[in-house]
C-alpha cells in the first residue's frame, strides 16, 4: 500500500525538475487502483509505452482521490546525472530576469529554471541566516548532464543573463556548494512561513501557470498589484514551466483582501491561456474557479465520469467538482 | 478541423523519437473535443503543466475515436537539435545487439535507439538498391544536441557496441550522410512490402512492447519461433522503448499460421509484463487480447466510461472494447 507516493500520484505532483523531466504523469507506467465498488484495476504492465485501451492511469493521476485509491504504482526511472552545476543570476528588475529565463528555455537547456523575487529572498534571509542574499529578482538555474555539458549550458545561460542586465552571475559545479546554493530555493516554502509576525497569521498562495511566452506579462501585472497590498507577498517558482507561486502572509483580518488578490492572479492566468493550478490541484478551494477554466461542458464531462465510476459518491465527493450541478 | 493530426492524437502515435521525447501524450497541451451528444469541450489553456481537474486530454488521446472527435489541439514544441549524428552498429547475433543497446539506454543517451534484424535488412537491400547493407542484426542510433554532445554520446555508444561483439561501427555527423543512413530505417515499413512475391500476399505485424530489461528474452524467443516458420518474418523497431515490430509477409493460405505466431509474440509480451501494442492501438483486431492485458476489471472500467460519454453508441462503437459484456 502506497502512502506518500499514493498521495503524490493522486495530486499529480511536480516541482523544480518538471521543467526537464515532466510531471508525475510522465513517470508512472502503471497503477493498481481500487474503485468505489471494490473493483481492483491494474492499468497495464510496465513497458515504457503502450496504447492498449483508454489511458486509465492518467485519468486517476491528479484525480485527487475522487475516482479511486492507488495501492500500487510502477514508475519509470531516469539515470541520475553525472554532473550538476547551479547558477544564481541577480537582476535589477523582474522583467529582465524573465527575459533571461526565456532565453534559457528557448535554448532547451537546463534541468531547472526557477525564479525568486526580492520578497522571497527577504524571507530566505530571515529564515536562513548565514548566507546573505541580495534582495533582488533572482534566477536559480540547474544544469545537469555528462562531462562538460552542465558547464557549457551554464555558459550559454550566462550570456542570456548578461544580455538582459544581470549584474551578478555565480556558477558552481562543486557538490557542496551546489547543495548549499540550491538549499535556499528548496527551503523557500518554509522560509516564507518565517514572515509571520504572529502565529495566527495566514500563509495563502496561488499556483497559477501560463504559457512561457506570457510569463513576463503575468508576473509584472501581479507585481504591480502586490505593491498596493498592505501585507507581505512575493512571487517565486518554476518559471521554466510558466508556473508561479504567489505567496501571501497576512493577518486573519486581511484574509478577504488576500483572497481577492490571489483570485485576480488566477483569473489573469486564465486570460493569458493558462491554468488556475499548475501543480497543487483543485480540492474544494478552486472548485468554482475550475468552471472558468474548462467551462460548464468540461465540468459536465468530469461529473459524468465521476458518477459513472462512483455512483454512490463514496470517494472524496464534492472535491474537484461538485456532485450536483 | 484537424485531419491527419486528429488521427495521430486519437491513436496516440509515436515512433523512433519517442525514446527521447515520449509519445503524443507528452506533447499535447490541450484539446478541443466534440463528444457524442454534441458537447464541445476544451480541456484547458496552453500552460506547460496543469492539474486542473481530470486529465480529459489523456483520456481522449489514444481512445481511437471512441470517446470524441478531436477538432483542435495545442501542442508543445521542442527545439530542433543543433547537431545530429547517426551510428550504425553491426552484430553477429541478436543477443549482442540487444546488450549493446541496453548499455546505451542505461546511460540515458541518444535520441533514437533502433534495431533491425537480418531479414529487415534483406528487405532494405531488395527495396533500396544502391547501398548494400550487411544482412546481420544492426543497431541504428541517433544522437542529437548542442556542439560536441552528439559525438561524445556516439563515442560512449561505440564502447558499448565493441564490448558486445560489434564488428563494424560507423558514425557520421555529416548532414547528407545522416539523412542517407537514417533513410534505410525510415523506409523500413515500405521495404518490407517489397518482400511480397505476389500482390495477393499479406503483410501482417505485431507491435508488442516489453520492459527494456526483458527485451533480450523477448526477441530471442521470437527469433527461435520464427526459424520454424515457412514464410518471411523479421523483427525491428524501437528497442530503446522495448517496442518491437514483428513483421510477416506470407501467402493468404498461410494467414492462420502467421496469426498464431503473432499472437504468441503478443502473449509473450504480456508474460514479460509488457503490452500487446506499444503504438499501433487496439481497434477490432486486438480487442479480445486486450482483456488479457488489463483484465475483465480494466475492460469494465473502460466500458463504463464509454457508455457514460457515448450512451447511444455513436462513436466507433465496438472498437477497443465491445459494447456488450
Amino acid at each position: 500500500m502506497l502512502t506518500d507516493s499514493g498521495l503524490q500520484i493522486a495530486m499529480s505532483c511536480s516541482g523544480t525538475n518538471a521543467y526537464r523531466y515532466g510531471t508525475m504523469r510522465a513517470w508512472v507506467l502503471s497503477l493498481t487502483v481500487v474503485l468505489a465498488d471494490g473493483t481492483v484495476v491494474k492499468t497495464g504492465g510496465r513497458p515504457r509505452k503502450a496504447v492498449a485501451g483508454y489511458d486509465l492511469k492518467s485519468l486517476v493521476i491528479g484525480s485527487e482521490g475522487t475516482l479511486g485509491l492507488v495501492t500500487e504504482a510502477v514508475l519509470k526511472l531516469a539515470k541520475v546525472p553525472e554532473n550538476v552545476h547551479v547558477a544564481i543570476a541577480v537582476f535589477e528588475n523582474i522583467g529582465d530576469a524573465v527575459k533571461a529565463a526565456l532565453g534559457v528555455v528557448h535554448e532547451g537547456i537546463g534541468e531547472a529554471v526557477e525564479f525568486v523575487d526580492a520578497n522571497g529572498l527577504k524571507a530566505t534571509n530571515r529564515a536562513m541566516p548565514g548566507v546573505v542574499w541580495e534582495e533582488k529578482p533572482t534566477l536559480f538555474l540547474k544544469f545537469a548532464g555528462k562531462g562538460d555539458v552542465p558547464m557549457q549550458e551554464a555558459e550559454i545561460a550566462r550570456q542570456y543573463c548578461y544580455q538582459n542586465g544581470c549584474k551578478e552571475f555565480r556558477v558552481s559545479g562543486d557538490v557542496e556548494e551546489v547543495e548549499a546554493l540550491w538549499a535556499a530555493r528548496k527551503a523557500l516554502g518554509r522560509s516564507l512561513l518565517s514572515m509571520k509576525n504572529d502565529p495566527t497569521d495566514l500563509f495563502l498562495s496561488a499556483d497559477a501557470a501560463v504559457p512561457v511566452s506570457k510569463f513576463a506579462q503575468f508576473i509584472e501585472e501581479t507585481e504591480t498589484e502586490m505593491r498596493g497590498a498592505g501585507f507581505f507577498c512575493g512571487q517565486m517558482g518554476h518559471i521554466g514551466d510558466g508556473n508561479v507561486h504567489t505567496a501571501v502572509v497576512c493577518a486573519e483580518k486581511e484574509r478577504d483582501e488576500a483572497e481577492i488578490l490571489l483570485n485576480k492572479v488566477r483569473r489573469r492566468a486564465l486570460r493569458l491561456e493558462g491554468t488556475i493550478t499548475g501543480e497543487h490541484g483543485v480540492g474544494l478551494e478552486l472548485r468554482d474557479l475550475l468552471v472558468e477554466e474548462v467551462g460548464e461542458s468540461g465540468i459536465h464531462v468530469m461529473r459524468t465520469i465521476k458518477k459513472a465510476l462512483d455512483p454512490k459518491g463514496l470517494l472524496n465527493v464534492n472535491k474537484v467538482i461538485s456532485w450536483d450541478c
